[in-house]
C-alpha cells in the first residue's frame, strides 16, 4: 500500500533551494523582508472523506478555514491572507440557493474574527472539494519547526484530543454514543477551534511544534523523525473529554484519542525550564496546555499505559490512502 | 442561472483592506519588501471539466502548472514558488503505478524550465482535482492589472487563439477534424504554453493585461469592465491556425476563436506609441504579438467581421456553471 506520506516523499519532495523551508513541515517559509518570513500552506477538504455530503455549509465554511489556520499556529505565524479554491457541484449552485451563502458566511465569520483577508481563489464545477491556501507572517528565523525538538524537552498538548474521531465513529456507526454525549463531542468534528495566537506566543518558549490533524501518534512521530529524537508519552496524561474517558477501555476509542486525528490542537515540545511560563500562558490565554511526555535520544515513540507498559498500536494515524 | 462570476461577486468578493490588490484580477498582490510585491493566485483543474479522465498524466502535470504560470504572466510577475493540492482517486495511487510518477514528471519538467520551486501542498484521496497555487514577484507598483487600459490603447494578443477549443470540440464530437488537423490543434489543448517572461517585459510597455483562459471576448470584457472602457476588435485580425481558419465559416468554430477559452495566451493593451517596441519584443522573444483592436471610451465590446459589421455572440466565454 502506498500512503499519503509515501506519495509526497516519492513523487513530490525535493530539497528547497530558493525557499527558506520547503515541503515537510506545517507550512513552507519564504523570505519576505529583512525581518519577516511568509509561512504558506494549503489544506483540502474532500466531500465524503473529510466531511459528509450533507454537512452544514456554515460549519463547513468555518472548518475549511480552521484547518488552515491551525497550520499557521503550528509555525508560530500570524495568519494574514487566504485564497479559496472551491469546486462545487452544479446542484449546490443552481438549486440550493442557501449553500453558497451559508458556506461563505461561515468562512468569513472565522476569517473576520482573526483579521484574515480573502484575496483570491478559483471557483469550478465538479465534485465538492474545498482547497484553502493560507499565508502568514513570522519573524525571520523564529518559525516553530518540526525539527527543533531537543533532548529532555517536555511534550505538550493544547486542548483535548479524540472527540472529533469519536463523533465521526458514531456517525459511521462504529460506536453508539448517547445523544447528550454526541452533543458534547460533535463540535470538535464540525467546528474545530484553531488555536490562533498560541503559536505566536510559543515562539520564545517552544523548540518544535506540529498541529494534530492526522492523529497524535502520527504527528508527534513527524516531530521525532524531523528532530532525530525518540519520545515517550503517558496515555493517561493525554487530556480528553469525560465522554471519551468513559469509553476509553474500548480499543476503538483508545485509537480515537491516540491516532484519530482531525483534532487541530497543537503538539509542541519545550525545555523544562519553561514549564512555569507555559502554565502561565495557558492561564492567560485560557487554553488548556498539558504535559504528556518527554523527548528522549534515539528513535521511535513509546505510548505508556497507566501501569507504564508500552501500548502496541495497529495504526498510527489517519491516512487518506490507507484508511 | 448563476455564473462563476456571479458566485464570486455575490458570495466572496470584498474590497481588500490589507492586500495591495484583492479578488478580481489574475492574481492578488501583497506587499513584501519595499521594492517587491508578491503576486498570488490559484487555478484548479477538475477531471471531467478541464480534462478527460484518461488524460495523459505527464501532459496533465505540465498543464496544471502552465495555467497558473499564465496568471503570473498576466500580472507581469516572475513566477517563483508553487504549492500543489492534489486530490487523487485511490485507484490511480494503488493500481496505476505510473500515474503519479508521470504526473509529477510533467509538473517538474515545466517547473524546472522556469526555475519555479514546489514548496508545499496537500495530497488527499477523492475525485481527481488538481489545485495549484502560485506565487511570483513583481516590482512595487509595476504589476499589470486589468484596470489599466487607456483610451486609444491598441489591443494585442500573443500567439494564436482557438485551437484548444477546436480540439476539444473534436473530442466531444461536435466537429470532425482530419487526423492531421487534430495533430495540429491538440497540443494547444493538452500542453498549452504559458508565455513566461513576456509579462515581465511588457511592464514598461503595456497598460493592462489578462490571460485568455475563459475566451477572448469574456476576458477582454474583464479588462473593459475593470478599466471602464469600451473596445472593438476585428475578427479577421485575430491570429489563428490554418486549420481553424479553414472551418471559420462554421459558427461553432468562430466561437472557438472568440469565446472558446483554454488558450493561455496574453491579451494586453498598450499605447500606440509603443507599437514598434512591442513588435521588436515579439521578434526578440520569438512570440507572435498581434494587434487586433483598440480601446474606446464608453462601455462594451464590438467584434467586427471582415466587412466591419458587428458580430452577435450567443455566449461570451466559458463558464463552469453555465457551459
Amino acid at each position: 500500500m502506498c500512503s499519503e506520506f509515501d506519495i509526497i516523499r516519492h513523487y513530490f519532495k525535493r530539497s528547497a533551494t530558493q525557499a527558506v523551508l520547503g515541503i515537510g513541515d506545517d507550512a513552507a517559509l519564504i523570505k519576505a523582508t529583512d525581518n519577516t518570513e511568509l509561512a504558506i500552506s494549503t489544506d483540502t477538504l474532500v466531500c465524503g472523506k473529510h466531511f459528509f455530503a450533507d454537512a452544514d455549509p456554515y460549519k463547513l465554511g468555518c472548518k475549511s478555514l480552521a484547518v488552515n489556520l491551525s497550520d499557521m499556529v503550528a509555525m508560530g505565524a500570524k495568519p494574514r491572507w487566504v485564497l479559496l479554491a472551491l469546486t462545487v457541484p452544479d446542484n449546490l449552485v443552481q438549486h440550493d440557493k442557501t449553500w453558497l451563502s451559508e458556506f461563505s458566511a461561515g468562512f468569513f465569520a472565522l476569517a473576520d474574527s482573526h483579521q484574515v483577508e480573502l484575496i483570491g481563489g478559483d471557483t469550478t464545477s465538479g465534485p465538492l472539494n474545498i482547497g484553502v491556501q493560507i499565508i502568514g507572517e513570522v519573524e525571520v528565523g523564529k518559525a516553530l519547526r518540526r525539527s527543533g525538538a531537543k533532548l529532555d524537552d517536555d511534550i505538550w498538548i493544547s486542548g483535548r484530543l479524540g472527540d472529533a474521531a469519536l463523533a465521526l465513529n458514531h456517525e459511521l456507526r462504529q460506536i453508539t454514543l448517547e445523544p447528550n454525549e454526541l452533543v458534547e463531542c460533535l463540535p470538535a468534528l464540525l467546528t474545530p477551534t484553531a488555536r490562533v495566537g498560541l503559536g505566536q506566543r510559543l515562539i520564545s518558549l517552544a523548540h518544535s511544534a506540529i498541529d494534530i490533524s492526522d492523529g497524535l501518534v502520527a504527528d508527534l512521530e513527524h516531530i521525532l523523525a524531523a528532530s532525530e529524537k525518540a519520545a515517550y508519552i503517558n496515555m493517561t496524561d493525554i487530556p480528553c473529554s469525560p465522554v471519551l474517558k468513559k469509553y476509553l477501555q474500548q480499543p476503538l476509542v483508545m485509537n480515537c484519542l491516540l491516532t484519530g486525528g482531525d483534532d487541530y490542537e497543537l503538539c509542541f515540545t519545550a525545555p523544562k525550564i519553561n514549564c512555569r511560563k507555559i502554565e502561565n500562558l495557558s492561564a492567560e490565554l485560557a487554553i488548556p496546555l498539558t504535559r504528556i511526555g518527554e523527548i528522549l535520544s534515539g528513535e521511535g515513540l513509546i505510548v505508556k499505559d497507566a501501569k507504564g507498559s508500552a501500548i502496541t498500536l495497529e495504526t498510527k494515524g489517519y491516512d487518506h490512502f490507507i484508511a
